[in-house]
């Protein structure tokens, strides 16, 4: 088997995005009119590759825990964000630029600038070389932050550092705060820049033909959850814990998208709610995931300064206390196995927890999934304890219950006592006064209702109620012990919310799976796992000659029926020219038809990553990469069944 | 075999929405703050109804044809809605109330009072009874148009029915016209409505921070395909015919929508555009479904005001002209046969010829496929030949070429005259108007020409431009006989495109697989075809007692290696009850696990509609279901591989 050499040359983002444009994995939407920032359409194989995302997720989640799947409106009347508190809060700082009214977002540019004089430093000091970009960047018309060679005091160094390690734990005032200290300008023009704003993220529309009725594109598919909890649970047969799953679009009018997939205005994404008791939120399963490790990066550790994160195994990190309990743990472990199944190396995967300003201030906890890639971290599923925050905010405003209610085994029987009042003789007594005195006696605690009923069984009490004196004796009220029995207990229930960026997944999983082959830095491959690749099998014959036709078409019709996903490539160009578009393509095998093939009934069958050809029966081929393509066995095993190729097939 | 009577009870839509409601199929979304008319969230059973049928979609059309799919954005910039002619044309004709100002559906509001008034006109005439319907309309607070039992005169009633045969051929001008004609009022208040004026059914937004992109969400997806049409090519390497394909959701802002699923504001859609040569709109596969038998309504028919459909092969209604083309007369006779198997009721499905007005002025023909329902006949299915209109609108407006480039094999050869000038002297002769004259020599006819070379031989021309005339010698011109070869031939092809509203046939499923039980009008089926129903088969075990657990386990991981979705119902009710409740989610069968499972390894399967129960050892019986659930075999074929149960299993 050949050995492949996968690092030879250095990652190269340029030539990255230049392979998805040519193989149309996706394209800036509306292209031909000159195309919207962060708007994107994707092609064929990125509608394939996403498709595989989603179907894994739902086989590893929805199906796996048998969770309630939902498909909620996407258009939301405006009082629904109001309660949910995204009408106010869901915003991002901007600053204009105070001459060209250019918009940038606040913590970006902070970002941008300092990293680029951190960069700059070390080029100074010798440690590091600056990207040469320039040129590019001239071309894209966007100008990227440049750095320069300039050394800093190594107090600045260290304010820099510490600055962008807890940059998102700083609100607008600071933010405002920090560009006046480190004199941060608009590097396109030099300009200074305003105070930074809110600017609400939520695309607004008005429902129906009168314009009365304000609404708003979803920000996330959650709210559609929280709606129709009653509904679930009903559903649920009143159990809980219990988990409701939805897959779909949702909208954020982001400030200045520059980032790819990885920012953009629409996007797919995925969302649990698991509601659990908030009393009680061990996970029955915890115990299948305790040992999974995972790099922890928790809040203290940044509040220091730091972004090292720790190895730990999720049993021990909830053990500590270091996250808040085993159905957060379990969905972290979850999630962490759920990407990297899909392909995302884990190295360079980690878990970072929110600090305090960051997160929403209902939350008890979260942990977001961040992926490495070549702009940074970036967060690609949030993981979070909402409490019962907006189960109890829908409640509240609607009037409509948002709760469990349990039937409890033992009853909880409870005493206390309560005032029984003379209704005819206490209303003839006080006469106007009567409710008032009533309602005041009602409210009363547990201590003074038995000091009054103490006292009235010495005759009588006296009660001053607003400066005025009233005497009670007992034909007017007596106070009784009584006691209650609870069967039901009511409760709002807490959530547990993991939230996946499909398109985040999707383009970190591109740049983790692309490399050039060793001898040929133009010849991209992408290594997707068969799982999540668009087309498992390319079949190819050696021309569009119809002698080949039967073949192609009985290897079609066997591998579609063994569920494995094929497309035939007969266009008219050399089989290694098809092969390498199909290395692009990140289509895991390959099954070449040729005259031996129409005269010996074999076929060749060649791994993408090794290019390793072998041999075989028709039928043992299709075997054999139907077992890859499931995972079954792996290509060493393969090749123990199928002899090597040796680019010359026996024809008579 | 058990025989089942489905139409004992008729057709009953409150008990069908009871059902629908109960079981979570789907509910009005932000019911809880009152919902908005025309969005509705899908709970689990819709939800994967919905699924079902898109994979069912998703296998039919794209995986069999190899179709490219896409997925674009909904947020869509208004200049390609502007090219489109959307921000123009896509409206609806409204009609306000005089005095309230309620905002009505001009067309809707002629139909429902002209079918109000047949009905009771055939009421008076004896021929039928008025539905007795008030109390129920009155609770809904939606008033329906009240039918009162007045005869109307014959030529009113011949009138009346000649106008709903052709309404959807009216536009806004002749819609007023019939309201005066017919004293049409706003039968909720009596009142006069205004003159129709167009409301456009988009959505309006705007993208980025400074609110000056105005923005539209798609009212449909066909854009997004026609925007990606060069990639599209590229990577179907060049050839043509081939298809896009995508699945999404759409939007629009409907007037007044008030028949529950199939007039939303937002839905899921399915469209395929199929790019053809327009010189060869034959398709290869068509004679695989030439006799394909559909009840065609053709437009000749509907404007002669009659409203029956002919039956009639696919291939002879393109043969004779009914059909424009091979191609849309192809995916016609492919929808059916998707439709069939998804389960509609192939009786009450009929392809619509639009009418001339009805149709898009671009398009050359164009088929609905309509299912018949409750509410009369629907629009689930459009299948229009667009013809070259959006990709020349689009091409032209951006500058960027959506054509075809066809290499010829015998390059077409042509002959024709060209002038040549002798630049120098003509200038020098001329001057000034050497310019003009020249140009108006090149624009000269082929005829024109030949007169000019044959004066030219003789000595000398006359050409005469602006009343001033010049003299031509062969010094200054010269006319010479050259040769053209084309090797490339460019085009625009044209588009075929079958339009699917998800929703609507979800729904109209929904009414053909509803019905109730013989013995008991309360215990409502619903008939789904495996291959949609949203769970295939329901484990039950006996009760919630641990002794179960692991056959429940076994059986529930066999079908999952089977590939055959199940659930588990556990719950702590009868299993008559449950089997009730799991009829109304259209779950076709059963398993039930008891004691002498445990004992036996046996279990009992039970079929849906005839609630017939079999009894067989457990790897048989999931043996069966699989190839039931598959299609294979159906439940006669069951029977005769399990015996029937007779309520008693053999217990030691």
């Amino acid at each position: 088997m050949a050995v492949v050499n996968k690092t030879a040359h250095l990652f190269d983002k340029t030539r990255l995005e230049a392979l998805l444009n040519r193989r149309f994995f996706y394209a800036p939407a509306f292209e031909i009119y000159g195309g919207v920032a962060g708007l994107y359409d994707y092609g064929p194989s990125g509608s394939s590759l996403q498709a595989n995302i989603i179907n894994e997720w739902r086989k590893h989640f929805i199906v796996e825990e048998a969770m309630l799947e939902l498909d909620t409106t996407i258009m939301t009347p405006a009082p629904v964000f109001e309660t949910s508190g995204h009408v106010a809060r869901f915003a991002d700082w901007m600053v204009k630029d105070s001459k060209t009214g250019d918009v940038l977002r606040a913590d970006h540019l902070v970002k941008n600038v300092l990293e680029a004089r951190l960069a700059g430093d070390k080029e100074a000091r010798g440690q590091a070389a600056l990207p040469k970009e320039e040129e590019k960047d001239k071309k894209k018309k966007k100008k990227a932050v440049k750095a320069t060679a300039v050394q800093l005091p190594d107090q600045v160094v260290k304010d820099y550092e510490f600055t962008l390690a807890q940059l998102d734990n700083y609100g607008g005032a600071e933010l405002g705060e920090l560009c006046r200290k480190f004199d941060i300008k608009n590097p396109d023009t030099d300009n200074e820049v305003t105070e930074p704003q809110q600017f609400n993220l939520m695309f607004a529309s008005s429902i129906g033909p009168t314009g009365q009725h304000p609404g708003f594109l979803r920000p996330e598919t959650a709210q559609g959850h929280f709606l129709n909890f009653s509904r679930l649970l009903e559903f649920n047969n009143g159990r809980v814990p219990f988990a409701s799953a939805q897959i779909g679009r949702s909208f954020r009018n982001e400030i200045s998208p520059r980032a790819g997939l990885l920012r953009v205005r629409e996007f797919t994404m995925a969302e649990i709610e698991h509601y659990v008791d908030p009393l009680d939120k061990s996970h029955v399963r915890f115990k299948e995931v305790r040992d999974v490790a995972l790099d922890l990066l928790d809040r203290n550790v940044q509040f220091a300064g730091s972004t090292t994160p720790t190895k730990m195994t999720i049993g021990e990190a909830v053990d500590k206390g270091v996250v808040a309990n085993e159905t957060l743990g379990y969905f972290m472990a979850r999630i962490y196995l759920y990407l990297l199944k899909v392909g995302i190396n884990p190295k360079r995967l980690r878990f970072r927890q929110h600090m305090a300003n960051e997160m929403a201030h209902y939350a008890t906890d979260c942990w977001d999934a961040e992926i490495e890639n070549s702009t940074g971290w970036t967060e690609c599923v949030g993981c979070a304890d909402r409490a019962a925050y907006d189960l109890t905010v829908h409640s509240n405003k609607t009037g409509h219950p948002l709760v469990v209610r349990q039937a409890l085994k033992d009853p909880i029987v409870t005493e206390k006592e309560v005032p029984e009042f003379n209704k005819k003789n206490f209303g003839k007594t006080f006469k106007q006064d009567a409710g008032a005195l009533q309602k005041y006696i009602e409210g009363m605690s547990e201590e003074e209702l038995s000091k009054i009923k103490g006292e009235l069984a010495q005759g009588s009490t006296t009660v001053t109620l607003d400066g005025k004196s009233f005497q009670l004796s007992s034909d007017l009220l007596q106070v009784e012990r009584k006691t209650f029995k609870q069967s039901v207990r009511e409760y709002t229930p807490n959530v547990v919310e993991p939230s996946f960026g499909l398109g985040r997944i999707l383009y970190t999983l591109l740049e983790h799976s692309y490399w050039s082959r060793e001898q040929d830095v133009e010849r991209g491959v992408l290594s997707l796992p068969p799982l999540v690749a668009p087309t498992k099998v390319l079949i190819v014959p050696l021309s569009a000659k119809e002698e080949f036709d039967p073949l192609v078409r009985e290897i079609s019709s066997k591998l579609r029926r063994a569920g494995i996903f094929s497309r035939v490539d007969d266009s008219n160009t050399s089989i290694g020219k098809r092969y390498a578009r199909n290395d692009e393509l990140g289509t895991p095998y390959g099954i070449t038809v040729d005259f031996a093939s129409v005269q010996n009934h074999t076929c060749t069958l060649r791994e993408r990553d090794t290019m390793d050809q072998r041999i075989g029966p028709i039928d043992q081929v299709i075997a054999t990469v139907t077992e890859l393509v499931e995972g079954e066995i792996d290509w060493v095993e393969a090749c123990k069944r199928l002899p090597a190729y040796d680019g010359v097939q026996a024809i008579d």
